[in-house]
């Protein structure tokens, strides 16, 4: 295993994200991370939720063969409800049908346990079990201290109280709040007793916007190294959770690999892999298989499940009415079954059952919406509408057992159309937290459907969503790269932020400010570092002004010295602050406010950076290509 | 001349855009693209608005150096009320202070008119004032052409009404209603008399969406032909107004070039080349310098002005508070010269007799919004709002004499403060057209600031803002390069559109309806060539399937050929058809809705294609720079 233990060794990005320090807070030290400001700031160090695990940790040490080092093993223990049994053995079938001799495989995870647990009989591990019964769990406290983002060190905090449209974000989060919102099915936490790894986060409309960026590759499995790779990739830049929608073969390898070496939940679509083993035909599907499939899913530690149970059988020929029919692939799956055998959906007719294995472990339910509109056209429409009112009596059966419920939502939604998405979602699902795609606001911007959708997504994260899931540039035309994953990820970051801001969620203006402070005061760094992508926010930079003296310089490239208004806006604050408002004089007072001799050194500096300037400044709209 | 003719051909981008055929619709001709669907479809061609002039048309010679057919001379002429007249002499500080030599300059755009036009005394060529007194000008006729986009043809047209807050888009546009909006003051046709080249379009948000691209070098002028193909290059990807915000030297000569060749209105910012006229120093600044700019710009073309005239002496001790002051150039140039005079703006004190040139050349105003927000921290405050309000009261001084006049926005706001921009606009300013920069619905991310405010245009756009300004990925960074300025605009397009479905635009749907179509069924040429850039769309799909086939696969390779939504609810569809509702029988119909000689060609070719896709999949995420 040397060789491939060296290669999985380089696989992974590690290092401190740019001008940040990790910081581990509180009792339950909970990993955030802390962006230090010049001394001219007078500020203290800016605090920022971290989704990015030990991998930015210089301390950490990083071996994704040995995995991540199991954070909440002894807060499992503790409760006494688990037993330890031998799991179930892995069959070729798993990873879609290999041979024996594992020819086209990937390398098995070299420690992997055959030891996995389980609630003891009787016994239900849910987070909402537990807060429903006045417990609260570690896991509640690390979200507590994780969502403040040290707000209460702010002494005196400037909140804007936004437009909420009724969610009840309070001032400062408490673990009794926490299993408030878990016990009322309005926040889940997703924590697989076997993903220790996790480090917990909650998904709720009363806590920060959460994102999910979507990893796995749809043909063949690629090399693990670079799977890992893609879900340390996606949580650096911000990623809450990760789903592994791999298909064909290695897919229980692969999904190994990235449980072990994930800080965040790792959510799954359960049918994909079950079509895998009965050969890709849908018609072959049976509850059996699917059941085998949750089973080994659990006992991996997936964190939550996507599950199309309210593709029901009366719903499919509503879709076919449709511009665009059936857009998720676990929809059309389902559709497909039930319309082959007239029957209703198994999902559906099974969901009880289910129910037992997702408390057992402390699976989330995500409830899949698998008649989701896939065009403007189909938005808002009979089959969508019809699916929705489903998933909310399956998310009261569900509660029924304690189990922890979000529900996925579209798609494609025109802007007028997507509050009555969220309406009807908090109507028919009790407030259990909405997890939806985007939306895409048109359809006519492939190429640019991580734009289309992020206006979407921000909109409705504002109206309440809890969670956004991202779409990259590639969507509907191709694979993401590294880097459209990279840019998927920070453009939903920043819909997500915008709604925190638009909520009026009291810790998410402090970036902002400390941002636009570093701007006004040409504290170039400070803004790279505030920035929710530094390394892109400095490489633009440069393009322009690549000399060192222009990260200081009181202007930048886009007006130059001579039109900078925030230069003469300083100025002006300057001036003003000097003069009784009533008795502003004259001129030479404004160009006169430093000595001469500050005068003299300022300008012979400008004078140097406007060389720099001037020159760069021709040359940088560049020649086209014909 | 002749080198520097030959150096300017090569520069601007020609050919037409991908997919589309240029047509000429109507009496007035107005130049459309049409976007033909392959012989499957059964469809007609979807007709577009198109901004890119003759540069598309292969029909259509283009000489930069000779600019482009004066489309409105006759028009103009026909009306009788225009004069010839001597143009102010061009002086060297029209050109930056270049010295006698001209050293340092660009070549004077060669066949430049002496003679120019303006009103006959006492006469208003405003297209306002036409309006009022009931003239269907073939301006008017040009746009009510150009607005439908050829929605009379669609014998069943499915409206959707969306929400338009109040807006009042007709089913149909007729001349007559271009004439009543204009009369009101609700949309306005840029088109100065001495700019005969432009291609009438309206602002207002009873039209479609439009949308701005800023070009202009900060630093000294750029090469003309690289700044004529900026302006080239944005009107080819959906610019419906450009303004070139050149500073420095040469910035007379480069409006010369950019205004002979620019079929869209252009507009300026007069108060930046004032300023280089008085050394950069704003205090020196008088209202005779700023009132011979305007006649100099006047003559040139310019359709409109952006006139700070609302940042008034008592206003600026309000911006002084705040956390980024002033971010408006002329903003802030007027209130360094408001404070350091300690007197009020001589744009407000000479309002009436800049409306006086403005009427004599039909040149629109843009009030500028000097004092807008520069962050979340300063939206909608005491300054922003104080500004607004003297901008409606110039608004009704300007209508006072039928003069064109449209309001410019912020800026940066966070979302749950854009409408009451939106309300304050419509009530203090008479439903003049709202012009807004985004805004940035948050400050945490630069390199990204296309999408913070393309998120906010949306928004806007949806609430009535008429035109929209874009803004690049470089902004607070750096200068936009070529593929800054083309992801800008298309950034722009689609938020513009997302507004328009939003608002419930009769015509806009046809286009995403198109295109969702297409993707439903496979027509991956159609899919390309409908959207708003069909190149990066086909360059996308070719990464990962470049092969000729790929084009017609029934699949794409997010999904590949098993998991093929898309596909799965096509069988779903057609086995819906082929039986009764009521007996949906059993999984053999399924799978066998071909003939087994046709399934045998399909999973031929399936194969084939999925062979290509487990190749390029499995290389697709690229290994990580470390």
């Amino acid at each position: 295993m040397a060789d491939i233990n060296s290669k999985l060794e380089i696989g992974v990005t590690t290092g401190p994200i740019r001008g940040s320090r990790k910081i581990h807070v509180g009792d339950r030290k909970v990993a955030m991370r802390e962006i230090d400001l010049e001394p001219s700031a007078g500020e203290p160090p800016v605090r920022v939720y971290d989704t990015s695990g030990p991998y930015t940790d210089p301390e950490a040490r990083i071996d994704i063969s040995a995995g991540l080092p199991h954070l909440r093993r002894d807060w499992q223990l503790e409760r006494g409800d688990i037993e330890e049994y031998t799991a179930r053995e892995v069959k070729p079938e798993d990873n879609g049908q290999l041979g024996p001799d594992r020819s086209g495989g990937v390398p098995a995870f070299p420690n992997v346990s055959k030891t996995v647990y389980r609630a003891k009989p009787g016994k239900n591990l849910s987070q909402m079990h537990y807060a429903r019964r006045g417990i609260i769990t570690p896991e509640m406290e690390y979200v507590a201290e994780r969502e403040n983002l040290g707000r209460e060190r702010k002494a005196q905090y400037d909140r804007d109280n936004g437009n909420s449209f009724g969610a009840e974000i309070p001032d400062y989060v408490t673990p009794e709040f926490v299993r408030d919102e878990v016990a009322r099915g309005r926040a889940i936490i997703p924590s697989n007793v076997n993903h220790p790894e996790c480090e917990p986060m909650a998904i709720g409309r009363n806590f920060l916007v959460k994102i999910n960026a979507n990893i796995g590759n749809s043909a063949v499995a690629s090399d693990v190294a670079a799977e890992v790779d893609k879900m340390v990739w996606s949580i650096r830049w911000g990623a809450d959770t990760v789903m592994d929608l791999s298909t064909g073969r290695n897919i229980h390898d692969t999904r190994e690999w990235i449980i072990r070496n994930s800080p965040v939940p790792i959510g799954t679509v359960p049918i994909y892999q079950a079509l895998e083993k009965v050969g890709g035909v849908a018609e072959d599907l049976t509850w059996e298989v699917f059941r085998d499939t949750l089973i080994e899913q659990a006992e991996q530690g997936v964190d939550y499940f996507t599950i199309h149970a309210g593709v029901r059988l009366p719903y499919v020929p509503m879709a076919a009415k449709r511009v665009t029919g059936i857009v998720s692939r676990g929809g059309s799956i389902m559709a497909k079954w039930c319309l082959a055998h007239h029957k209703e959906s198994f999902l559906y007719e099974h969901f009880d059952e289910i129910t037992e294995i997702m408390k057992a472990y402390d699976i989330a339910y995500s409830l899949g919406d698998g008649l989701r509109p896939g065009s403007i056209a189909d938005a808002n429409d009979e089959a969508q509408f019809a699916e929705l009112y489903t998933l909310g009596e399956l998310t009261k059966r569900a509660w029924e057992q304690d189990v922890q419920v979000m529900i996925e939502g579209p798609g494609h939604v025109p802007m007028h159309k997507i509050k009555e998405n969220m309406d009807k979602q908090l109507e028919a699902c009790g407030e259990a937290p909405f997890y939806t795609l985007g939306p895409l606001v048109t359809d006519i911007a492939p190429g640019y459907d991580h734009i289309t959708s992020g206006i979407g997504a921000a909109q409705i994260g504002w109206y309440g969503t809890a969670m956004l899931c991202y779409v990259t540039p590639k969507e509907h035309l191709g694979l993401p790269d590294r880097d459209d994953v990279k840019v998927g990820v920070v453009t939903y970051k920043l819909a997500a932020h915008a709604a925190d801001l638009a909520k009026g969620h009291p810790a998410a203006k402090v970036r902002d400010d400390a941002l636009s402070k570093a701007r006004f005061e040409f504290r170039w760094r400070d803004q790279f570092n505030l920035s929710l992508d530094p390394d892109t926010a400095e490489q633009y930079h440069d393009q322009t002004l690549p000399a060192e003296g222009a990260k200081t310089a009181h202007f930048c490239s886009m007006c130059g010295p001579k039109f900078c208004s925030m230069k003469i806006s300083q100025e002006v604050r300057e001036f003003a602050a000097k003069q009784n408002s009533d008795s502003y004089l004259a001129s030479e007072d404004l160009r006169g406010e430093n000595t001469p001799e500050e005068r003299a050194k300022n300008e012979a500096g400008m004078e140097e950076m406007s060389e720099v300037y001037r020159e760069k400044g021709e040359k940088l709209y560049l020649p086209e290509e014909r």
